[in-house]
């Protein structure tokens, strides 16, 4: 295929996917905020997530201005190319800007979904899922965008080697991942310390319903989710799927040497919005439809995007790659089932329709404890199932290529699985991220006193919106996996082009004591993230309780709904705590494979990136599935069965469902970024370790 | 060394310390079992104890049975030698003894220790620790006697070459973990469903103490301690202790070739009898000691014994291996210290002497939800030193036993350092054992209503057996996964002797998609077998809340003590539930290799081996720090602090400790076995894997 017509076409689909997210802010921006007091809330949750988002970017900042000079010192003493460095800031400006986008329109649709949902549910969905297609497609253009940008740039202005075209633009994935890691981790801290001391003192201790305006932290919780559940994701998002084509680009490049296997992923992505935009339009139902048709909508959308691409990516790979490669197709198949297998595990043990979630309710008659005990053996079952899918998938796409002859081949095959699972990322985050809109709505419904009829409309959305939610997530953690196993394999093929000899297959064995040191160090990674992450979350938390019992107790009238709580000093609270617990998760991720590198050599860190992705893949699903099924557990109670609402039962469910929170919002995520921010050290700091290890 | 003066010492040591238990059996037995009310409740535990263990005995009987057959059938079709089956029911039947000796002892020594204690903290240490000391030399004993009858058989009856010899002794290595396996995951849930029960009802709902005799699951709850806590223990460590011997004999066949190679595991054993024997006579105190003199005793004990074979492994290593070899003693030091340090870092996570624990006392502040996230994360964080220490212990067993020049050397030095961190086990043990032997007495005081003095006392003496506990804990911790990496080596070792073609070097790097395949697989095992084992304490605990609480309805004047409540049906519904848990946990240990192995083939068995080790060794601290913080945080709000007990604050604290009860006595010490007859299983079905797999 011709390049420049490849460029073009990257372009073309980076262009479409950001012209449709414009032309759906518009359609979102024409619907009424409603009445004064839910414009002036949506105002003030606007306020304050404008506000935290600003003071994490000037924290951020410093952390890319260090990682600028440290990459710049070492172009200058030729470790790297001089491209790297910048390469590295588009890809962290990017990835904030995802996020910033995906929190702007979130915030706008806020209240113009809770004041649709006063005309119907259908209505509400319309505004609710355009704002989530904002953020899917400006996540999908963007990504394509940089590509497009860096491989033009470096392809035709500077004339660089397939090899050093993949190698400055894995940095610009470097970028995104450590961004996204910020922002998940930051934005993780912020929602949960919001929602945790929100709940424990305002539902548990003083019995008033959740979003009730008389609980100081009410718009902190309603900020967090969208500097969360919305900014958090988007900067994730955007890190996964420009991780899974740049990886699958370099490993293209390793295993073909030629300009088309590179171009694949890059096409493929493309091709995924026009899908993906298709996609969208079937999104519609009629007035008065029912939950199960609003869901069926939802499922049409991300099906007919899915099967279009499986159909398309036929040709594509036959005449990219040519008629004796076309078994490669296959690959990019597999990696699409899996991720909707995997989807489909994740809402089997979390959604109430199920047994597992079922079972779990029912131990909340014996109390918390057992609650406790049942939804941590849940996570920890439930991650069976997406072990024995990706492992199938692995398996398909490495033999599919032709791994059996070459295991460059057969990586490759690993790594488009990953893309092929991500291709159709517009409309599966934006049937994702239209959850966190309506929850937001259903918190200013709340809070602006609507009609109950409002806040269920709300609350069928919300639901809604988790079981998509769960297959997003099932994408999230599949691809995470595949194109952290693909980023392992880009780190070997580095060292490889570095030095000859710093890895040669024996210093590969499981036996060599530096790879099975990493893989215990590398394991342990993701554990002690969960901790710090966790921890954060507990510390952010408490101060919050302590600062609502606060202001319960002095500002007279406040629960007698006289007199007006101070939220801004509880999202001041939850910014500044999120701030300084963010740093030390970041660092940890980026330090760590750079020592054991130093010290156990190159084969240390391939265990210790192997390590990281097994025992990150399996804490991750533990950890959201645990969370996940204690949320509904509690909807579950909640819906009247086991004593309903404020029984003993539901007490316990609270407490589950708070436990959950930091797993599945904030360590859970966080880890699926953690594990390729690990290998993209490693990759950019590869000649480094190559030069000064000691073993 | 002549063969023969190398089969006497080991029977030696082996006699040494049968009689040293019998001696020390003797001594308890001397003691008065106190009133008739204290013989009377001791009579029942030791019934019920007895019954549990007679049943148990009987199912397993029926796995050992089918394992025969199947060992039997692969012997006559040439997979196997015919000592194989016989070997593998003498593992099994050496460690069930083990844990039954230990049992029978607790259950005399119990009201024996209530009753010293009556006169004197002192008194009562003497008969606690005695009869701890009698299950730690029963296990060491029986552990060396079955070694050298094997050895003593092999190599004289039937001569066969060191390469036999080792291959049929690492299977009774299986039989003693298949029986430890069922002995931990079914004392385990029998303890804990009873603990559980008792707890959440008596202590929770009805507001009682603990061990009060109204609460109709006392008397299980303490039968559970025996059989859980000592026979699941006895069993448990029996396989560690032998597992880390016969598999450091297969690979210094593997390493020298020589005799001399094979015996030095053996020896050190033998010797260590000696060193623990000598350090038991420095347990003493004179009258009126404090509790931190108390302390001070026991660890003059082990530390005696481990400088003792610290000192006498150098000139073994050197007359033995040869002067040339003489570094491998670091191998053994190094085993040591790791042993010591694992304990120190146990201690310093989970004892309310420091910080993390005090912290998370602090969190009950604001409720039960966040004094779960705090425990969690105690656990997970403790993960990050223990795996320094394991992996700086590693690195320098294998280097300085040549594994530069040799990975056989190294790898036989990595087993070395497991058997050094074992070698004193008789004495770790009783200092271990003796906890749950307090534990017993306290709640016998308690029903016997003795003297408010007594209860103190013996709680001072549990307490003091939670530190000893911690640092058995390292031990065992830690030797699991130096001896699950040893029989790693020895299955690869194992396969070649088989088919040398099956693994060439090639087929173990980590980039083979079978060994990552493996390694994923293998990592989520523990998983499942902790949410399995979870969920059987789960289920077990609710049909005991159940029977209690309907015990409290409809037994009248129970709670006004004026009725005796139905003791044997708690017990007789443990029994069934914990026996019917049991099963499935232990079958998927054994058929999950043989399974990966036929698919994915001896590198995808290897790929499991490492993973399960690695994430079995993360799960296993995890969840038993978790465990012992949250455990500690309620004793230390019960001292007074934070609210002090029956404080909001103290009921959060006793939700994570019936959390942590599952954590830190069911799944957390079974995952140390699992990761070991994971191995064992793999290297006696390796013949059939090498014969048939698909890859």
């Amino acid at each position: 295929m011709d390049d420049k017509l490849l460029v073009a076409l990257i372009f073309l689909g980076a262009i479409a996917a950001l012209v449709f997210a414009v032309i759906m802010a518009k359609r979102v921006l024409k619907f009424s905020e409603g009445n004064d007091l839910m414009k002036k809330i949506s105002a003030s949750i606007r306020a304050g997530a404008n506000a935290y988002l600003k003071r994490q970017y000037k924290v951020v900042a410093i952390f890319f201005a260090a990682m600028f000079v440290i990459l710049g010192v070492m172009a200058i003493f030729n470790l790297l190319t001089p491209y790297v460095p910048f390469a590295f800031i588009t890809g962290g400006f990017f990835s904030a800007l995802s996020g910033f986008v995906g929190m702007k329109i979130a915030t706008s649709a806020n209240a113009r979904t809770a004041n649709a949902c006063q005309e119907g549910l259908n209505r509400g969905l319309r505004v609710a899922f355009s704002a989530g297609s904002v953020m899917g497609f400006t996540v999908v253009g963007l990504g394509l965008l940089d590509i497009a940008f860096w491989f033009f740039l470096l392809k035709f202005v500077f004339q660089l080697s397939p090899e050093d075209i993949t190698g400055a633009m894995l940095t610009f994935g470097m970028g995104a991942s450590s961004m996204a890691l910020f922002a998940r981790v930051g934005g993780g801290v912020f929602t949960k310390a919001a929602d945790v001391g929100a709940d424990l003192v305002g539902k548990v201790e003083a019995g008033i319903p959740e979003d009730d305006p008389r609980n100081p932290a009410v718009i902190a919780d309603n900020v967090g989710d969208n500097v969360g559940d919305v900014a958090g994701m988007g900067a994730d998002l955007y890190e996964s799927y420009v991780g899974s084509i740049v990886s699958a680009c370099a490993l293209g490049v390793a295993a073909f040497h030629s300009l088309e296997a590179m171009a694949l992923p890059m096409l493929l992505a493309a091709i995924g919005v026009v899908c993906s935009i298709l996609g969208t339009f079937l999104v519609r139902t009629k007035e008065g439809a029912s939950q199960k048709q609003l869901l069926g909508a939802l499922s049409r959308g991300t099906n007919f995007s899915a099967i279009l691409i499986a159909v398309l990516a036929l040709p594509m790979v036959y005449f990219t790659l040519g008629a004796s490669n076309w078994t490669l197709y296959f690959a990019i198949f597999a990696g699409l089932v899996a991720g909707v297998l995997i989807g489909q595990s994740t809402e089997y043990f979390t959604s109430d329709s199920y047994k597992p979630t079922r079972k779990l309710a029912a131990t909340s008659e014996t109390g918390t404890a057992t609650i406790i005990i049942g939804g941590l053996s849940v996570g920890m079952l439930s991650t069976l199932i997406p072990i024995i899918i990706i492992s199938i998938c692995v398996l398909v796409a490495y033999f599919v290529s032709g791994g059996a002859a070459s295991a460059a081949n057969g990586l490759y095959g690993i790594s488009l699985a990953a893309v092929g699972m991500l291709s159709t990322l517009g409309i599966t985050l934006a049937t994702d991220a239209y959850g966190p809109v309506a929850d937001n709505a259903g918190g200013i419904a709340q809070m602006a006193s609507l009609d109950e009829k409002v806040r269920e409309r709300t609350d069928a959305l919300d639901s809604l919106g988790n079981t998509t939610a769960a297959t997003g997530k099932g994408f999230a953690i599949g691809s995470a996996a595949l194109t952290a196993l693909a980023l392992m394999a880009s780190y070997i093929d580095k060292v490889h082009t570095i030095d000859k000899s710093a890895l040669g297959i024996n210093h590969l064995s499981i036996t060599n004591p530096a790879v099975l040191i990493g893989l215990f160090i590398g394991a342990c990674l993701p554990f002690v993230f969960a901790a710090l992450t966790m921890n954060s979350v507990g510390r952010a938390a408490q101060s919050v309780v302590i600062e609502v019992r606060r202001q319960f107790k002095e500002i007279a009238g406040l629960m007698e709904g006289k007199a007006e709580a101070d939220y801004a000093s509880c999202v001041d609270l939850c910014t500044k705590a999120s701030l300084k617990e963010m740093v030390l998760p970041t660092v940890v991720a980026v330090v760590a494979p750079l020592i054991v590198g130093l010290v156990l050599g190159c084969s240390g860190v391939v265990g210790l990136l192997a390590g990281a992705t097994v025992s990150g893949f399996l804490l991750a699903i533990f950890m959201s599935n645990s969370g996940g099924a204690w949320d509904n557990v509690k909807k579950y109670i909640e819906s009247g069965v086991h004593g309903g609402k404020g029984s003993e039962n539901h007490k316990a469910a609270v407490v589950g469902d708070t436990v959950g929170d930091p797993f599945k919002d904030t360590s859970g995520p966080a880890i699926n970024i953690l594990i390729k921010l690990l290998s993209m050290v490693s990759i950019v700091f590869a000649s480094l370790v190559v030069a000064f290890s000691i073993l």
